[in-house]
């Protein structure tokens, strides 16, 4: 680690966690219409830091949903161009009674910064900007030559920055993509993910009577849409945890003995984390350990489940709809929309009598998968070393980032995931928070990474 | 029936409307605590009526819970002692956007009025008001000596008002009690309901890990609550639309073979039925007819189901919490806390791994049924045919009315129910309803009952 930027975000702690407390206080939801405003607040915070950089073509390019906002410095003539992604949006902050500090208010405690977005993503934003900084106030320039991406729609299906990459990929075109975006394995263990789970999403409902009935009068001869609702879901899982769909686990690869070894030599205490969680069994497919359901195994999960009467005390109806909006996580080489197409022929052949049903398709992602015998990924590892004292490990990653597999498949260029958040930052949960010493060990990473890149990576190796 | 009256009821039909409407507007909402105010008003309203009829005792007799409209009028010497019982209070009117008018204007359209409460039962407590304001416009007088009793803690287990009968049953002793809260069969034919379901409620919480979990990195190892709520409940009925929970129909009095002939002749256009539902096929309990499964069988019913994300859009979380809202429908000789038991042992012998579950049990009634024969019934019977042109048929009914049965355990007199909403009048469900046909003859049914009781009932019949 260089002694200067060392010190350079030594000094600058106080004022960059001010900052990026100003960066965490803004709601952008992007699944929330009512948003819209604050997702514009998000973009131009990313815009004016970048500008204030000395960063160049600096835009909220706009896009059917929120902007991507883009910036370049390409004045390291010889060296690297890195595109670097990140996303300046987030998830809903509901339920916000579970919130031990409002989400949107950014409390420091126990050296955890606790936000929405602490972890994903803004924490990634805010760093590599951050990072900038550094390298400018000491260096007056940047060993290599970046072009930023930050996104406002990660969170909704990066629908706006994939037509962007279909329609301008010259503008995004770089010698490496850095992903930040993923998880460590623990605070002291760095990682560098290699998988993503895609996803495929959609919301079922299930329609009985033209109006909700008196379980009085018509209860016992009704179909009750939350029973044919329970009754629809109950076929999708068997008792040993298997997804019941015909065909779901076709075209899943499997894990070959020696990532299976790998995966089972990393860090993992199942007492410890048993009780991080507060449960009394962890719980999954058999036959999987939990690395392997949780991250090379594909899912499906209801995410939300309603119908009939929820407020205080009891009402006594025959629901007549139910909803449930489900999720399925997938993993090479499964395809969304021929997942998406298998679970609606499942639930048009299962559904009950008396009731009819409607399926609304939300937004796919490819899973990812990628080689990690790269120079860039050997020389992230050497970053990560440089902060964190320990090389960093490979990891699959349970969660999905869509455009991952976009970019790869539209820039044909390496891509390497480098993020800092930790499996327990409660991402899409309540009391999301982000480790104040990951902050200062990813700053330290990234620069050095930078620094290490503009020295050991010849251009011919991209 | 009565020319004077008939003609009274013609005059003041419009008065009596608007008087009606403002009745309606009162949103007396018993199960929630922030319409405490408004189930005073009401209660207000009807001791109003009473005291200016003439009623003596007037009294809001307070309870733990909310009031009990009490008022006598006992100046018919030598002539029976009937009390009245209806209720003021309401269910709640959620989902208030499926109404097409607000559910507390009172709107009317097509020769109904929509309103909730406007069968269910604010209809019955203000026909027996406006009987009687009839009554002694016309007369000067009652033929009978009236107590009224109108509670407003119907819709949430009348447990103020079964206090009251255990600790002063002698204010409520009568000759006969006439309950006002049933349905007839049809719009031109009347119906005598002999026979009530019992109720008993409970909420199922399940709770997994201590907070949400994002899908993507806990995805596949961690129980969702919501599925093995899913799977809880699929474990409730079986195949054929039994309720598989042990011991569940023991007590079941079976129908005789007598009833379900009667039962079967009662007009029944089941695909008119279904075309006002709105549904492809009726569904329930094989073995059973429609009539029979929503009367004589006994049910268990999810009135509401929730957990996990249900706003906007999606949200990629594993619910770490799940709830149903369960009533099982009673017929005799099934006894509510028994019943409870035995679904709380199926519970906890089906609860899934890696979650806890939690029971809270509501309020239960026991199920009702009286002899069809009694001389107060064949009056009763009378009533209606001076109204309607018809005899009542007599009818089970798959609503619960716990009250009835602690009436008929306390007061050990008989009991006939006289009541005038339609199956078809959306109780409990929005777009409630009451037909001004009904409202009309329902006025002269009463009216009727009091002038044949005073000439006909004799008290040794009692």
């Amino acid at each position: 680690m260089q002694q200067d930027l060392d010190q350079y975000f030594t000094d600058h702690r106080e004022q960059h966690l001010a900052q990026y407390t100003d960066f965490l206080r803004i709601p952008s939801v992007s699944t929330k219409s009512e948003h819209k405003a604050d997702i514009i607040r998000a973009a131009n915070f990313v815009a004016e830091e970048m500008s204030t950089l000395g960063f160049e073509h600096v835009e909220l390019v706009e896009t059917p949903g929120h902007p991507v906002v883009y910036g370049d410095w390409l004045h390291a003539p010889g060296k690297p161009t890195v595109l670097v992604y990140a996303h300046y949006d987030v998830q809903p902050a509901e339920p916000f009674e579970l919130w031990k500090s409002p989400p949107f208010e950014a409390d420091i405690r126990d050296g955890l910064i606790y936000a929405r977005g602490s972890s994903d993503d803004k924490s990634h934003v805010f760093m590599h900007l951050k990072t900038c900084e550094a390298l400018f106030a000491t260096r007056n320039t940047l060993p290599l030559n970046i072009k930023f991406c930050f996104e406002g729609e990660e969170e909704v299906g990066s629908h706006g920055l994939t037509n962007l990459l279909a329609t301008d990929p010259e503008r995004f075109d770089a010698d490496l993509i850095v992903i930040s975006d993923t998880s460590i394995i623990g605070p002291n263990q760095p990682a560098i993910c290699y998988s993503l789970r895609g996803i495929a999403e959609f919301e079922l409902t299930v329609h009985g009577a033209n109006s909700d009935l008196h379980s009085g009068g018509y209860g016992g001869g009704v179909q009750n849409a939350t029973h044919a609702l329970v009754e629809l879901l109950s076929t999708m899982h068997d008792q040993q945890g298997h997804i019941s769909i015909d065909g779901f686990y076709e075209q899943v690869r499997p894990l070959s003995e020696q990532e299976r070894t790998e995966m089972a030599s990393l860090p993992f205490d199942e007492e410890e984390f048993k009780a991080f969680l507060g449960v009394n069994d962890l719980y999954g497919e058999e036959g999987y350990t939990y690395r392997e359901r949780t991250s090379a195994r594909p899912t499906l999960e209801v995410n939300g489940i309603y119908g009939g009467y929820q407020g205080e005390g009891g009402k006594t109806v025959i629901p007549n709809e139910a909803h449930a909006k489900i999720s399925c996580r997938l993993v090479p080489d499964q395809e969304p929309e021929e997942i998406l197409a298998l679970v609606e022929k499942h639930i048009r052949a299962h559904t009950p009598k008396g009731v009819t049903i409607e399926i609304e398709k939300h937004h796919g992602a490819r899973p990812y998968i990628t080689p990690i015998d790269h120079p860039a990924v050997t020389i992230a590892q050497q970053a990560y070393e440089d902060a964190y004292g320990v090389p960093a490990r490979f990891t699959r990653m349970g969660g999905s980032i869509p455009i991952v597999e976009v970019f790869s498949r539209t820039l044909k260029k390496p891509i390497v995931m480098v993020g800092f958040a930790l499996p327990t930052c409660n991402a899409h949960a309540p009391n999301e928070h982000f480790s104040l010493d990951n902050f200062d060990k990813g700053l330290r990473t990234i620069s050095s990474y930078w620094l290490l890149l503009s020295e050991q990576y010849t251009l011919s190796e991209g």
